[in-house]
């Protein structure tokens, strides 16, 4: 079963208002195994919205219209759809009184407009919005097909769809004949083209199909897999897990909502192990992803921001001659920030980042990018030399993302 | 002239990112007297792309496609463009050794796969890429038309509309009929329904209009004005502005991409004053916002995120009786981080931060959400006392606004 989704709101097409309620739509109709293929985004326009909902009906077993259901003349979607398929509404009496209350309980007269409100489908059925004046519905063509017309309010459209619209597909669709279920695999410290080229003969695969999507510092793997019951969906996302594990190891950090950042800090309480961290080019991001993980203070001690030569001498003991033979962005500083900041906190980790965030300082033999992280632990001070893309935010984040996983991989070595 | 949007990505039709792309540049197009009167979303399928690119082209004489410029297989955007049009693309050499080089500073070799990424139009133009590998293009149909090609990463997409799009809209609408000019008012330390009430009357005008929109620790306020020429509609939101501005007066810290921390580094740069600051709820946020702005390390010096008691000891001397009488999270220990962060450091202004992010660590007294903000400074040191709402990274935004507010204010007390 195909669906197509129409978004109807001149607010839209201005970029006043970002349209979530598509992407709340979208989220679930997988989960009845229906197919989206387009979504659309009208004004409030009676002859667009009608060649849009012409064309949708041509490609889709069910067309979903959101928005222009309120009172005013500009509202415009039930009417349309009406007319298109040929339903002369009808007035809900009861819909009309429950309308009078709604405005009598606010102490205000009810405009004659939102009367309109309670016409409904002869053929089809209304859905009551337990939020709003505007109730939804389901209209139905001679062929079988149905237009769901629903607000666009966001909390009312939402209500609608958990309290109508799925059960009205559950209804329609059955136990859906086939379910997709989908994981994200996500991993670090690798390009998106070195994943591409490492899992081309994986990338090409049709059921389970698996995507890349890249991020700064991060690629994501999309796994997603068609099946008539979720147990086999799920089992065909483990297989396909387990194969790009066995391909791309360690650089997979994490799966679907688990950032890096609670990776390390679950992997530090489970290992009972403290970490304290100190940046200069990272200016704090190390130490903010960290903190915003609830329970990091049970192993994160301290974190400091050295930005200028005093504070990383002052606050870390960085020896000056090392600043003055190597400059703050070079190897030998990273090291001494990471000791630095273990010897201050007593922390098990200690881990630093120096460099060059850019826009500006960049020299001859640092190009802005360059950027040096540190671990330093019992079994000693590892560091390692980066040179990143983009902007001074996608530098800073690259940096944050690189300190975290030297943590994260020193954890596993260690197991 | 008429405009469509096609988003091209599986990602989106099933949910998984929301579209703000689409939005940002929805809200450009009017600026050239653009209509846009349709935006599509199709995933990453040749077949559906071509459909939806036909029909644009049926019904607009711009359009523009969003993503699908990878370097991996599922990127096919440019290349289903190149045949709709009937474009043998050619390899742009300077492109490609950029590309290389790109690599190369990565100390990374270039996957063949990527070489696609140079491949221009030979009819229209190459928008090159300042953030990517991805370059943008323009190609040219033999009746006129336009479809013009963007990477999706919203970084890149903002980098090629802004320095690409822009002025190649101008070349070709050159100056609009009836333009909409728009700009953002940022405020902070007021809540929205304050900013309605206050301003109720210039809400209800219709042009300009003045929409409110509220996020944690800001109300952002859109004025849009319509006129014949730019400078008429320039001086609509100029005369709207003061209005509020008169109304609401230092609520106001900004516009449009103004930042609260970049308004706050550039005020202590132009008065020659240097910052610290000392970091409890806020894990570093504030410190990794003011590093967010270029050039602040002429008057940033130090961080210190003092998560545990002994760090807030240790590095910044706050007395161990002090803890033991009123705890971290406390109006005196606010007070002694400050002072103690601006003397460790020899800051000209000390800021803290201390109190409970939650989900836990509330105690009958100190509840989530309850945050000391201090400053500390030759004038004396001010504490505030808050009570914040939302989650763990709702409380840690809106004490790190509270806390560079505090800069703010004591600069402004300044003048």
């Amino acid at each position: 079963m195909r669906a197509e989704i129409i978004s109807v709101g001149t607010e839209l097409l201005l970029g006043q208002i970002v349209d979530t309620n598509a992407v709340y739509l979208s989220q679930l109709l997988p989960q009845f195994g229906i197919d989206l293929h387009y979504r659309i985004t009208v004004g409030d326009n009676a002859a667009r919205l009608t060649e849009a909902l012409k064309t949708a009906l041509s490609r889709a077993d069910l067309v979903f219209t959101i928005g222009g259901l309120g009172p005013t003349e500009d509202d415009l979607t039930k009417e349309t759809v009406a007319q298109l398929v040929g339903d002369e509404m009808f007035l809900d009496e009861e819909l009309a009184s429950k309308l009078q209350a709604f405005f009598e309980a606010r102490g205000v007269e009810m405009p004659e407009s939102n009367l309109k409100q309670a016409m409904v489908p002869r053929r089809g059925r209304s859905f009551p919005n337990p939020l709003g004046t505007a109730p939804g519905a389901a209209f139905e063509t001679d062929d079988g097909k149905a237009i769901i017309v629903l607000p666009g309010p966001p909390k009312e459209f939402k209500a609608l769809v958990d309290q109508c619209v799925v059960p009205y597909l559950r209804e329609r669709v059955g136990n859906a004949s086939n379910v997709i279920r989908s994981r994200v695999l996500r991993l670090t410290g690798i390009g998106e083209s070195s994943v591409e080229d490492a899992i081309k003969h994986l990338i090409s695969s049709t059921n389970p199909t698996v995507a890349p999507l890249a991020s700064p510092g991060e690629v994501r793997l999309r796994i997603t897999a068609k099946a008539p019951t979720p147990a086999e969906a799920e089992a065909m996302i483990d297989e396909m897990d387990s194969k790009i594990v066995s391909i791309l190891g360690h650089c997979v950090f994490g799966r679907d909502d688990e950032t890096l950042e609670r990776v390390v800090v679950e992997s530090l309480i489970a290992r009972k192990l403290t970490l304290a961290v100190a940046e200069s080019c990272t200016g704090g991001l190390v130490a903010s992803r960290i903190t915003d993980v609830p329970g990091c203070s049970a192993i994160f001690l301290a974190g400091v921001v050295s930005y200028s030569n005093e504070a990383k001498k002052e606050l870390l003991g960085v020896p000056d001659d090392l600043l003055r033979a190597h400059g703050a962005v070079s190897e030998p500083v990273a090291r001494a920030m990471a000791e630095g900041i273990r010897r201050v906190t007593g922390a098990d980790i200690g881990v630093s980042t120096t460099g060059i965030a850019g826009p500006t300082g960049a020299t001859e033999t640092k190009p802005v990018g360059l950027v040096f992280t540190a671990l330093a632990a019992d079994s000693g001070t590892v560091v390692r030399r980066h040179q990143f893309a983009g902007d001074r935010t996608d530098i800073k984040l690259r940096a944050s993302q690189a300190a975290l996983d030297m943590v994260r991989m020193s954890l596993i070595a260690q197991q």
